[in-house]
């Protein structure tokens, strides 16, 4: 199936707002409801693609057939951008300004090469598009025209290990795919992130995908042992061992360059058993910086939990921890912070891990709320993107974005983000609502994941972009990361290249003319365009 | 105190092998005795620095001092080469053609930028250089004439965050003094290599060090939060969260990078609090086969000791894993292999792991040995290069080799090396003992190391070059890693290149360029001088 073009997921699972809600949108942030959702499909102006018949004429040969180069609109609104805020805001207006002139879809590595010969010669550039997912500016280079390299054909699982418990996945796998073909074998990635239902193997290792389960998976970059890239200059094969002393580690290289160096073409993955038991808890403490010294203790000293989260005060409120208990959480019976904490594993391994951890969390001034919190977690843990929808369609500005840093400075990260987009949005007249939550705790640090909601203002895009831009300065000032695990795109990349400094920039170009010395791959992603 | 300039370590610590020991090396080996040990120091003829004295004034300038360059033979033999048995064998011989024309001694990070300006101008290339412990020819350039880094100065604790448990160290720090820093606070870095009393924090990170305890503590690159690394072009810092997905993880391009694109100033680690229990038990399996899968078993499925490894028959038989119980394996209660489980923790964390550890290894087929091998273990668990001095002065070749690969290609790994082994310097009339231990576990693989025994051959380098050789191929034959934690250096390059392949190198002689594009730094080290 298709994702929605215009927003999120399944249409079929879209749901509006109840009155309740839209009410309290009204009163709280004063947004004001539009009667409008997006333009019709077939209302999209699409342009004819801009090139040269040869060029079609490569791709039709570099991918063996007419049917794997799609030029119809359709497929190539399908591949507009991705599923940003204000992506999504574009496209329901109908804006395709970033469209491609076509979607070609290899069956394989060696196409992939081909396709990346072709688009060199014929002066095209070219976007990996996995599960089209991006909310940062991912899926919209600087540099036209350019194809779509959409990796659905390439959706297989190559070898599965049981004995080292590896897999190697292609690169268009779909989450909940792979986890099917790794199930027939007893196993399970445990990659869960919020996207999970429509993002791909290859976006995850691209863009250092980090998943809800992540306390006991481990990030999408910590599961991978070996990569293939196809690159314009030919293919990048890497990882003979779990580990090695043999100079830098190419992995991580390709890991997080978001098709700026080549597109990944097989993913070798550690895989575990499938878990015999999935359980989820709910757990609250009197105040955030309590919750978090909880956190903590046990990503420190253990045991650790397999999911581990917590929302900060407003979030627990607001109930958006459980998108489908909207506004439930004012019915809860105390106030402070609510916390996940989920065991996944044997009976065994849960009933000790979840003994030992509810001791900790009780000694750190936790008190149980048993599963209901945890079963209501689990049940809408990837509908969060369908409520956006709902909130943009009854006129509400709704946008996520995440940081991530050391223990000591969580803190200040914390309250910097949290003025930052306060005071951004109420000087521009929309007072919003910013919740927070914990969403990956580490040994020496945590990230934070934080959600916006307010009135649109008259520019809905550059109302946003006003807010976005003043949290990444924050982020910067208080030394976190630019990005946890959305990352960088179009959208981070100003504020990435003073993360990683003139010398590491120097160094990633160098890298990057050296394997696409065309500028061929996803120009302006990560990197500015040459 | 200095290391022995011929040799390993405090001088005082040196003992001969007994005549029991040398006489089953004759018998068993053919090793014939030699009367002669290394040359006096003061015999060794140190040609005069090949520099201009504008060369001198300006690394004078850059650390503030005559005596922060010396030019002494002394300094400059000490500083010749690394602790390879081909480098003993050189240096023990007086061969100082890899001799530095000085050894400088910065004192902060710009002095280092001041020295690698100053060597840049006049000509020089540099070789950073901490514990001097390399055994792979990574303090041996290609390119001269050089100057030796030494960064015995810059030895400090930099900054401790109890909160977050990140230290920053700097580079000249050796280990055991980071310990002594790091045991003021209550904290333990946990990384201890066979090097560990001589080696240094750059070190480690520079060559992606492992140590004996690496099942707990993890390997050092897995600890490495953030780096600094001054350039010829200048300074490069990283690490602003443990984890990010902002792009390519560039501590990853840092470390194993073995100072061939910048020398690394200072290290920021994960820390631990200090262990209150350390208990290390021998188990003895009746095969290496049978070991390896137990341990497989526990670095799978848990519960993890903190310290585990497995000697294969011979090296059980011949009691290296003891060396200073050499030859005692014999006397054992039984044959097959034995492994050591070690476990530093809380005490109740110690205990917890230990019974469920040792259930899973009874039930894998181990019988427990008690305290008393993991006492040998622990004992002997950093003599082994010392033993080394002991033999060489007996007349015996010794070396050792390590690699590492997936569970499922460690028995085919492990016969391959063997077999080189075994059969290059059988054929050149010398018939090894080769010994092996699995000396570090991953979820998805393990590492080998080899300790090789034999008579000499006429010409002892050529002799063991032709061995070694023979094992890096059978090493990427068999799908192996090159080095799993002794680095790549000038020893291991022309088969690291391999494993990287022609783009992977490609893309690390581009960073190299942009780092150090007048090529200053340790050239022929990790690649090729250009």
């Amino acid at each position: 199936m298709d994702m929605l073009w215009s927003g999120w997921g399944d249409p079929a699972e879209a749901t509006p707002l109840p009155d309740t809600v839209i009410g309290l949108l009204h009163d709280l942030l004063g947004v004001e409801p539009r009667g409008s959702g997006p333009v019709a499909l077939e209302d999209v102006a699409v342009p004819a693609p801009r090139w040269e018949p040869a060029a079609r004429r490569a791709l039709v040969a570099a991918v063996g057939g007419e049917e794997h180069v799609r030029t119809d609109p359709e497929a190539r609104i399908r591949h507009t951008r991705g599923k940003s805020t204000p992506d999504l805001l574009r496209i329901r207006e109908g804006d395709v300004t970033d469209v491609p002139e076509a979607v070609v879809l290899p069956a394989g590595h060696d196409e992939v090469l081909a396709v990346l010969r072709a688009c060199a010669e014929h002066g095209l550039a070219v976007v990996p598009f996995g599960g089209g997912t991006s909310v940062v500016g991912g899926l919209a280079p600087e540099r036209r025209p350019f194809v779509a390299l959409d990796l659905r054909r390439m959706d297989g699982l190559l070898a599965l290990d049981p004995v080292s418990r590896t897999a190697t996945l292609q690169p268009g796998l779909r989450a909940p795919r792979a986890e099917a073909l790794l199930a027939e074998h007893g196993f399970t990635l445990g990659h869960f992130p919020q996207s999970y239902e429509w993002a791909t193997v290859g976006g995850f290792a691209a863009t250092r995908s980090s998943g809800q389960a992540s306390a006991g998976y481990g990030r999408f970059d910590e599961m991978v042992l070996g990569l293939t890239l196809a690159t314009p200059r030919g293919t990048l094969d890497t990882g003979r061992a779990p580990r090695s002393a043999a100079g830098p580690d190419l992995r991580q290289l390709i890991l997080g360059s978001e098709g700026a160096f080549g597109v990944i073409t097989s993913v070798t993955v550690r895989i575990r058993p499938l878990p015999a038991t999935r359980l989820y808890e709910g757990w609250r403490f009197a105040s955030f910086e309590e919750g978090a010294a909880a956190l903590r203790r046990l990503a420190q000293d253990g045991p650790r939990p397999t999911v581990l989260r917590l929302s900060d005060e407003t979030e627990t409120l607001i109930g958006l921890a459980q998108p489908d208990a909207i506004g439930s959480g004012a019915r809860e019976p105390s106030a402070g912070c609510t916390a996940v904490a989920g065991y996944e594993g044997t009976q065994e391994d849960t009933a000790c891990r979840r003994e030992r951890a509810a001791a900790v969390l009780r000694a750190c001034g936790g008190t149980p709320l048993g599963g209901e919190p945890g079963r209501r977690w689990a049940a809408g843990r990837y509908s969060a993107p369908y409520l956006r929808d709902a909130l943009l369609d009854a006129g509400a500005l709704v946008e996520t974005l995440e940081t991530a840093t050391f223990w000591s400075r969580v803190p200040e990260l914390y309250a910097a983000v949290r003025d930052a987009l306060t005071g951004t949005l109420t000087g521009a007249g929309t007072p919003p609502l910013v919740m927070c939550h914990i969403s990956h705790v580490y040994e020496n640090g945590a990230s934070l994941y934080f959600t916006v909601v307010s009135a649109r203002g008259e520019d809905a895009v550059a109302h946003w972009t006003r807010a976005k831009h003043a949290a990444n300065e924050a982020i910067l000032a208080a030394g976190g990361t630019i990005s946890h695990h959305h990352g960088v795109g179009t959208d981070h990349r100003d504020w990435y290249l003073r993360e990683a400094g003139p010398l590491g920039t120097d160094a990633l170009r160098a890298v990057k003319r050296r394997l696409d010395p065309d500028g061929v791959l996803n120009p302006g992603v990560l990197l500015p365009a040459d």
